[in-house]
């Protein structure tokens, strides 16, 4: 699957790729799912900010990168788990956990994005978009 | 549990932090499970090879460290899980995968050392020793 017909694949290479060459900022399209994202990434604290930027048809999301006091990245590894062509959806029971609770699942459920914890914490299930850790 | 009580969490915290310093070998005290730990790594393409040196009481694993054509670590993470004070023991069934197969999982088991997948391939299930990725 490509990242043109995977948008949300486009932003998490976006991200690793900026990470890697340590850039302050990434600029993504922006949808409601991109920003569901952003806003888990920023709560759970593996970016520091993002914004909206533009207006009508084309609007960014600006994403403030996050880097440890030696320049390390927050961020060590994003990866896509369900995909358009390929839909991942777990169970309530059966929601992974990311190295033992050292990363993040982001999930999208009946009730909204959330993390694998609060999933778990909802009982609910749904889609899982991707790992973060 | 700090590591003087578990030599397999410090010779993992030894390959992570030699790993951050560039460094080409690290060294640990031998033992017959951290020789099996070393094996895999190895065998998985996480090391580039492992020897022995000393005799008697003292023997140490040289560890030969791996890295990339641009210097970047080979394994990038390290996570313990099983410990002296709280075992964790996995059925076949429920053997984890790590970050959804990019990383492994390895395993103590009735039949030897081994990873997520030799385990699930021979249908036994063991002692998670820890995620590698």
């Amino acid at each position: 699957m490509s990242s043109v017909n995977d948008p949300i694949a486009d932003m998490l290479t976006r991200i690793r790729n900026a990470g890697m060459a340590r850039h302050e900022t990434v600029r993504v399209p922006a949808s409601n799912m991109k920003r569901e994202l952003a806003r888990i990434l920023k709560r759970e604290g593996y970016i520091a900010d993002y914004e909206e930027r533009g207006n009508g048809a084309r609007r960014d999301l600006i994403i403030h990168l996050k880097y440890g006091p030696d320049g390390e990245r927050v961020i060590s590894g994003l990866r896509r788990l369900s995909r358009p062509g390929r839909r991942v959806y777990r169970k309530q029971a059966d929601i992974p956990r990311v190295l033992d609770g050292l990363g993040i699942a982001i999930l999208s459920t009946s009730r909204g994005v959330m993390t694998d914890h609060e999933a778990r914490r909802a009982g609910i299930g749904g889609e899982v978009l991707c790992y973060v850790w």
